[in-house]
């Protein structure tokens, strides 16, 4: 494969997803210039004071960028790659949204060339969000997972690796169906939990909650307008992975009703073994 | 109020809380003696050594303390409280089962005389089980809730009042009905999803699972002997809370699917500021 040089990288959206990429480019890649586009004029600006070649731009100083970031929340992603992918030069652009075949479908249906864009997702991020929470850190051995489609060009592809390598991350390739699926039970579902929980989290109980609740009901602070956001991305995904948990605790709880423990015991057991294995992999 | 001073103490089972007990007695009541007894007289051992009036006992070398503390497997609880209250003398003696209705009805349906018993429950531990993490702030400032009964002699409820305040403890009373709801919600539940979640580990996707994942999965981590005994204990409240979370989970996944965010939003909203308000509490 050819050593790609980057000299010049185009970022849209300049939140905490964008603000760690832009990080990690001015410690990776520092010599290359970084133009940032974001809704608030002050994020952007934040992340490109950040930056030692970054500048504020808009959508067309982008045209002749080497790669474009496309960071922003999920409802703005396909208008802004479908813009990129009109402008003159041959960017490769990499969006970074967690519902996946959306994504792409929608990019598809509007009918423009998607040789040069690569799906993407890196598995990193948290509760705070915003570019204040910025660091490379957020991506270093965190997984990117990239999702191209058939008409995704190869040489695109190959320009995603290196770079997303050049920052540190570790690419896993995989289809996006299988990305959403992953992502419904590894994260979405994990979410919607946690704000279907905090009903109970009531003004008369809330000094008796036990630590269990707390750690679970913490991921309910996240950020309600990208949740939402996310939710509705991947709402076939989401309902999918639902089913399979409902089912899944009412097997256990039906468990406990049982006459003996035999059963019950037998199942926690396999599912700490599971959570142990995790916890021991990390 | 009399003050009341205690000379001699009671503790049988030695695990976490038995052992979190001790060394709550050990730091405030150094001058009683406390007596231990556990089915594993090496977890017995390792408890009584770590109190400067510890020994190792049996239940009926407990004739003649002030106040007895139960802190054994739930299961076990009724049989031992039963023989504790058969024995000569006055001593008070409470227990620490996560699950209250069944194990005071278990109590009651013996036929002993409960006067001196008051069921409780330090809403006090973690995933780590086994007196080796035992520690006396695992219930400093935390709540230990009493659940007594019509049954339950005031004296001795105000003995255990003044005991679990001297070692730390915030004092807590409730019906032994509303604790149940209190910990199918607050803690039961939560455990059960984490066990639930866990099938979803699997070892393709294990080293892609995100932070969410881990933070909830994590609880199912905990002792599934223990946690078999409580989710049988409290089956009627886990299910009660199972039903109302399952609704949540439906109502905000059929938010996603509506043409307009509204709603989703909203929900999702109110839920950030109920677990907002519970972090800036603590």
């Amino acid at each position: 494969m050819e050593k790609r040089i980057f000299q010049r990288i185009g970022l849209v959206g300049a939140g905490l997803i964008g603000g760690s990429i832009a990080a990690a480019l001015a410690r990776r890649i520092a010599d290359a210039a970084l133009i940032v586009h974001d809704a608030s004029p002050g994020n952007a600006a934040y992340v490109a004071e950040r930056h030692p070649g970054g500048s504020v731009g808009g959508i067309t100083d982008m045209a002749g960028c080497d790669a474009i970031f496309v960071a922003t929340p999920i409802a703005a992603i396909p208008s802004q790659v479908e813009a990129l992918l009109a402008l003159e030069g041959e960017a490769v652009i990499i969006d970074t949204g967690s519902a996946k075949a959306e994504i792409v479908a929608a990019i598809a249906a509007s009918g423009v060339d998607t040789a040069c864009f690569v799906p993407g997702h890196p598995l990193a991020g948290g509760i705070s969000t915003g570019p204040g929470h910025s660091t490379p850190d957020i991506l270093t051995a965190r997984p990117f997972v990239l999702t191209p489609s058939e008409a995704t060009a190869p040489e695109a592809l190959a320009t995603a690796h290196t770079l997303l390598e050049t920052l540190g991350a570790r690419v896993v390739e995989m289809e996006a169906a299988a990305h959403d699926r992953l992502l419904a039970r590894g994260s979405h579902l994990p979410h919607l939990i946690a704000f279907a929980l905090a009903e109970f989290a009531e003004e008369d109980v809330r000094d008796l909650l036990p630590a269990s609740f707390r750690g679970i009901a913490t991921f309910a602070a996240s950020d309600p307008e990208m949740w939402a956001d996310i939710f509705r991305a991947n709402r076939e995904g989401l309902a999918e992975a639902l089913e399979t948990f409902k089912k899944r605790l009412d097997l256990i709880a039906a468990m406990a009703d049982e006459p003996t423990p035999g059963s019950l015991l037998e199942t926690l057991e396999t599912a700490k073994a599971r959570i142990d294995a995790l916890e021991n992999d990390a």
